[in-house]
């Protein structure tokens, strides 16, 4: 019924729930987005109800849930909340689009997902980065096979550069009871979720993580892991929030040439023939198959959060498709938590990664982990944390 | 008594041991180094033997290094034969300089330098890499502590492309019994003694190989190692022979920013207060500590054999110091070794490592290791080895 009130009436009535540092930006960009128009706001804290007062205001996710004055929800909240809060709104009918991670692990991913039982309900994950028109470009490099077979991949990542101040500007911040993991689970869905969305997920991980190595913070916020793909390739990926002026360098190797991204520059170098070809049949000893250095031309970083939020919507009033589904956020989630259990293992793990394990490791941590770091109040500018 | 004839002559006399690939070559560039005669070559092989009418041959590296014709022997055998024949040339008196790696492993390397205990014989090894000034630039940046103290280091080493018939090309190549090794102790020992000359030794080494993986050989053609350094630093080597065009790209990342090598240029991002104190003070969640991006200027890639040649002789005859000391061998060696042991076991590795658990690992595949592969006639061009 409500949603053919939605297409009826061409225009999505939105709510968003948690109105932190994402929850706020989303409210601002809110005019940028065409046939949604925001009809509520939820939050615990009443000072931040408090700046909108032009839309129906909600102490209680539940409520607004329940209240007839939304459509479809964006659950900006806390992590843990993203599963919680989504899971109810999916049960009461709703559109629901989710901040990333979609859940802090495997297991509530799962939950999650089994909750949208109803396919006409559009359910979509904030991830932003999607969008990016090099990213694209790289994947639909990938996917049509111009670099070939894959066989090695490596990502460095290491611009997400924390201040001590960002990680106390919340108690729940960098907590495994409040946030369930650090820059994995914070900083990198996006390049998780970037990285299995043009290369796919690997089937085993060893990971090393520095946990509070550079902050005042019992979750990680180094790691170094490497890789192995089902056809033998394998790869390395490397972030830190502690670093600074950081990299941001994706290298992938294929059968005909080596892709780099780095520096707003995508360079394919192209071999004229296979690589594996070369190897077999050449006669030379020190010979090396000739290349092509080809400046893939982009420019373009998306239309980011605004275009994930008009997608929703245009998902929501005239079925096109969704450029990333909620359900496919569980790959970055498992490939946060196999890193993890890796780490806490010091043993190699394979994916599909075994959720109830996880669960249970993450619950020991949860039932040690400290709240009581101290709050300060921090300068946010968000538009500094987009890139 | 030899060592004061070869000060009065104001000449060394030169024999070389092993005219493969590499020893050819030096033979070939003896025109280019000053006071110093080649009077003597040493082959198994007397077809190779034959190409040069004008000094003294000789069948067996025993007979040369006591002839009397040689004051100084330059060692390009199988690796093998470097620990044994540089430890008979020791023995006698001679000035030793040997081709990479120095020995094997590090019992054999250990051995080796305890063989060297007359101070005024010079003891040198072919590390020509040494002399590229973009690599004595990059480790004079460090030393000096301009990128601060280190907290990571990547080096992706990966343009060391070789074809099925480079490895066919000796019937010792790429074999444990033969070579002792693969990419790790025939190409990377250059990337290996650089990477610990600039940034020093790990404590710890956790390594994944693939053996075989691109070529039909029985050593290692690919790995990927993780590092860590007794200051809590992390790293990342990685490098293979089954890639092309390959990557040569090293990044060190310091509290003072980061300097990355690639594609002929050293850039260093220099942070303007250092990284750890802009971490703990700044009142910003999203700040980071502003940059300078410094080019370092560089284009000379150094006299590489010619110069580590050079250095010999003119350590022989007026005691300047060496370039690359052969004793410093031993720690590309041992990170190799490291590398390899840790694969083997699945184990992360210290370092100093056991050598002598080490050198029981190699016997074992040494027994089973084939050396009936075929060997054919390959087209050879050292120059393209030498990059």
């Amino acid at each position: 019924m409500a949603l053919w009130r939605v297409m009826l009436a061409n225009m999505v009535r939105l709510g968003i729930i948690g109105l932190g540092n994402m929850g706020s930006a989303h409210v601002a960009g809110m005019s940028r987005i065409k046939r949604c128009e925001l009809t509520a706001v939820c939050d615990l804290d009443e000072k931040k109800l408090d700046r909108y007062p032009d839309v129906k205001r909600f102490a209680s996710s539940e409520e607004m849930i329940r209240s007839g004055e939304v459509d479809a929800v964006l659950v900006a909240t806390p992590h843990y909340g993203h599963t919680t809060i989504g899971i109810d709104a999916l049960q009461n009918g709703l559109h629901v689009l989710l901040e990333k991670p979609i859940s802090v692990h495997k297991a509530d991913c799962e939950r999650l997902i089994a909750a949208h039982t109803d396919a006409s309900q559009v359910f979509a994950a904030m991830f932003n980065q999607r969008t990016d028109r090099f990213y694209q470009r790289i994947r639909r490099l990938v996917k049509s096979g111009e670099l070939g077979e894959i066989q090695r991949t490596n990502w460095l990542i290491t611009n997400w550069f924390r201040t001590e101040t960002y990680y106390a500007s919340g108690g729940w911040r960098a907590t495994w009871r409040g946030e369930g993991g650090g820059v994995l689970l914070n900083q990198c869905p996006h390049n998780l979720d970037l990285f299995q969305w043009i290369c796919g997920m690997p089937s085993k991980v060893r990971a090393f993580c520095g946990f509070g190595k550079y902050h005042d913070i019992e979750v990680e916020d180094e790691v170094t892991a490497y890789l192995e793909y089902a056809n033998g390739a394998t790869g390395v990926f490397v972030t830190t929030t502690g670093e600074a002026p950081g990299t941001n360098r994706l290298e992938i190797v294929g059968d005909r040439g080596k892709l780099v991204y780095e520096n707003d520059k995508i360079v394919f170098t192209r071999t004229e023939v296979p690589v594996s070809e070369f190897r077999a049949s050449s006669k030379e000893s020190f010979a090396s198959p000739s290349t092509w250095t080809c400046e893939i031309p982009e420019s373009n970083h998306g239309g980011q959060h605004t275009e994930i939020l008009q997608n929703f919507v245009d998902a929501i009033l005239d079925g096109v498709p969704l450029i990333a589904p909620a359900p496919e956020g569980i790959h970055s989630v498992e490939l946060a938590n196999a890193m993890l259990y890796s780490a806490w293992t010091d043993t190699t793990v394979n994916v599909p990664l075994d959720s109830a394990a996880y669960e249970a490791a993450l619950q020991q941590r949860i039932a040690t982990s400290r709240l009581d770091k101290k709050v300060v109040e921090a300068e946010v500018d968000m538009s500094k944390s987009f890139a």
